[in-house]
């Protein structure tokens, strides 16, 4: 049964080497004035947003800066960011980073033409989610590491008033302009390169099995897969050439997860960054196996695929062996690139368990899961897995 | 060396079996009056529109229809069907057909806006050639074949007053909505799937090699290549599954097209067509092999990868062994569509050959060959090997 599709995907995507370079051109043709920059501190320490503000000045557009905000960023930084485009005046979004800076520009895009909070349009007011009425300014995405695939995503995450990860999904939400220069990733440290790329991981594996089924965005998850059992070992070592692999596959899995979305390691990620500040994408990665597991019966033929796809050498696996041999290739990567199978968040008791468990289970990412239902115990299963307790 | 690229695709495409029972949400969300349906004259005596009208009175759209073309349209049937839009007061093309509907509706829609007619705005023009300056007409795609991919393209193709197939390109050609029904195509009688099936590896083979270099493009390729050797013999003998798939390819390969170009074989089969009135799919078809035994030097790699990507056994070819690999896989292909290799068009001598070369040489997609410089005996060796003689 081959299931229909819509396709729509309309963001100028610029990508290589040196591409920031050009930023100026976009904002030109824009006909924004001034721009917001949106950019975290140990970004601009790093002084990795120097050759953009250079090449803005150098083409007469004023700008500003707002650097307010923490990984994990908050609802209320988004308010913040809003309230300070509207008093500058901007007209344009030039958000620089990870995801956190992403999803502040992103966000703070609705809030900046539309009435309230960011929080009153997010997925779990529900019912009472407020839809924007007006355009949003224009947002220039400029990713500087290669996990979140937010420049090419129609959704935000930040995290609400009450603590809790929460997202926001509308094809509003995708920047006109990604500009996926793969040198501002050069000088990013192992670690994160690591951690970053397990969300690609996450997303591209998450995508390919979840049950928004879109065949187009499955290609792109397959390749990312691909590029980042080929690339990622040699990004996490400095490799050049495997870092630009490694933005292209962040990007793919970016538009695979955009429009397929996620499932349970994206839900059981969110406490634990949430709560104990583990990066997101190290949540993700260490949940996959618990994922494919938890899976593996109904998505067998999803996991043969992958693996073909991957491995040339595969195709005389069975499906039902496919998800071993997934697994056995995520168990090399994580050895390869240096990261312990399991978190270690200190000691938590069955309570912390049950709540964490709770709280994922409000996540849009149970939705999407192809097993249903996704019980607490199903949750707190994934949870014992993945933790050093 | 990674070749930086600008990806922006902003077309609708909503694929699948009945999909097109929606199109009448598409003209509503343009705020379209009048309809302005290109169809030619087969595809109306086969009823293929009949539930898109239903669908269209039924939502009190009206319409009608322009059906003066023939296939390998002339730009004077654009011309003609531009000035009925305008006398109309159509606002919205709805192009239902093969290459040739849909490349009337494009132009149309260029030509309905703006001065002249469409020739002053084609390739061969060169520095005389007009830039529309108005926005153009609105355009849905409705492809019925599975093989120009022109309902996701950013060209068309018509033959000039000097009966030379000339093309424009430009972004501004992307129909807003490809509404992809493989329905449609399920009526396609064997012989034209199986030219129109050719077209399809024809674009995404020589978009592989051409020398503008899209990554993203690249991966629509493979697949599309992979999608046609896998399902192209199926669709022939009518399996529906496979004209799904079938689909699925040519517009894969009408995006890569649309992005890297084509080369040689797409240029040698223009005068095949315009002269000789052989199909377009099987004239580029036949050139495949001819076009791989002449860039096999300069492409061995690129071949190697297709040749991995399609055949998980062929991991072990020595990369400059991959091209006979392909050849022997598109020999078995047309075997099994049950095309000849040799395209007959009668007795022709070599004045014959001499003037279709020189033709050919004008044409665009010489340009995006890998092998430079083309030369005239070059082009004349391909007609040599094409032709039964």
């Amino acid at each position: 049964m081959f299931m229909p599709f819509t396709y729509k995907h309309d963001v100028q995507i610029e990508f290589g080497p040196g591409k920031t370079k050009d930023i100026a051109e976009s904002v030109k043709a824009e006909n924004a004035g001034k721009a917001m920059l949106v950019i975290d501190k140990d970004l601009r320490k790093l002084h990795i947003a120097d050759e953009i503000c250079a090449a803005l000045t150098e083409n007469n557009i004023a700008y500003c800066i707002f650097d307010d905000f923490t990984p994990n960023p908050s609802v209320l930084s988004v308010d913040s960011c809003a309230k300070q485009i509207r008093a500058e005046h901007c007209e344009i979004i030039i958000a620089i980073g990870g995801g956190s800076s992403m999803d502040v520009g992103k966000g703070a895009a609705v809030i900046a033409t539309n009435e309230g909070g960011i929080m009153d349009y997010m997925y779990l007011r529900k019912d009472n989610a407020k839809v924007p009425e007006h355009p949003l300014l224009p947002v220039i995405a400029v990713p500087t590491t290669s996990g979140t695939g937010s420049e090419v995503s129609e959704c935000i995450v930040l995290i609400d008033t009450d603590n809790i990860k929460d997202v926001m999904y509308s094809s509003i939400l995708l920047p006109k302009y990604a500009y996926v220069d793969p040198e501002l990733t050069y000088k990013m440290p192992a670690s994160i390169c690591a951690n970053t790329g397990l969300d690609v991981l996450g997303h591209a594996l998450e995508a390919y099995i979840a049950t928004l089924e879109n065949i187009m965005a499955d290609l792109f998850a397959k390749e990312a897969i691909k590029l980042t059992f080929q690339y990622l070992p040699k990004a996490v070592s400095g490799d050049k050439e495997a870092r630009i692999y490694m933005a292209l596959a962040s990007m793919y899995a970016g538009i695979a997860q955009s429009k397929n979305g996620c499932v349970l390691p994206h839900a059981v990620s969110c406490p634990l960054s949430a709560s104990y500040g583990v990066p997101h994408g190290l949540g993700v990665g260490v949940a996959q196996i618990p994922n494919i597991e938890y899976t593996r019966d109904v998505c067998a033929e999803q996991y043969k695929q992958i693996l073909d796809y991957i491995d040339p050498l595969a195709h005389e696996v069975p499906a039902d062996e496919a998800a071993d041999g997934l697994i056995e290739k995520i168990k090399t990567l994580f050895t390869a690139v240096g990261v312990d199978m399991k978190l270690d968040i200190g000691a938590v008791d069955k309570a912390v368990i049950t709540k964490m468990s709770r709280e994922a289970l409000l996540e849009i990412d149970i939705e999407g899961s192809p097993r249903q239902p996704v019980t607490q115990e199903d949750v707190e299963a994934f949870y014992y897995k993945m933790l050093k307790l």
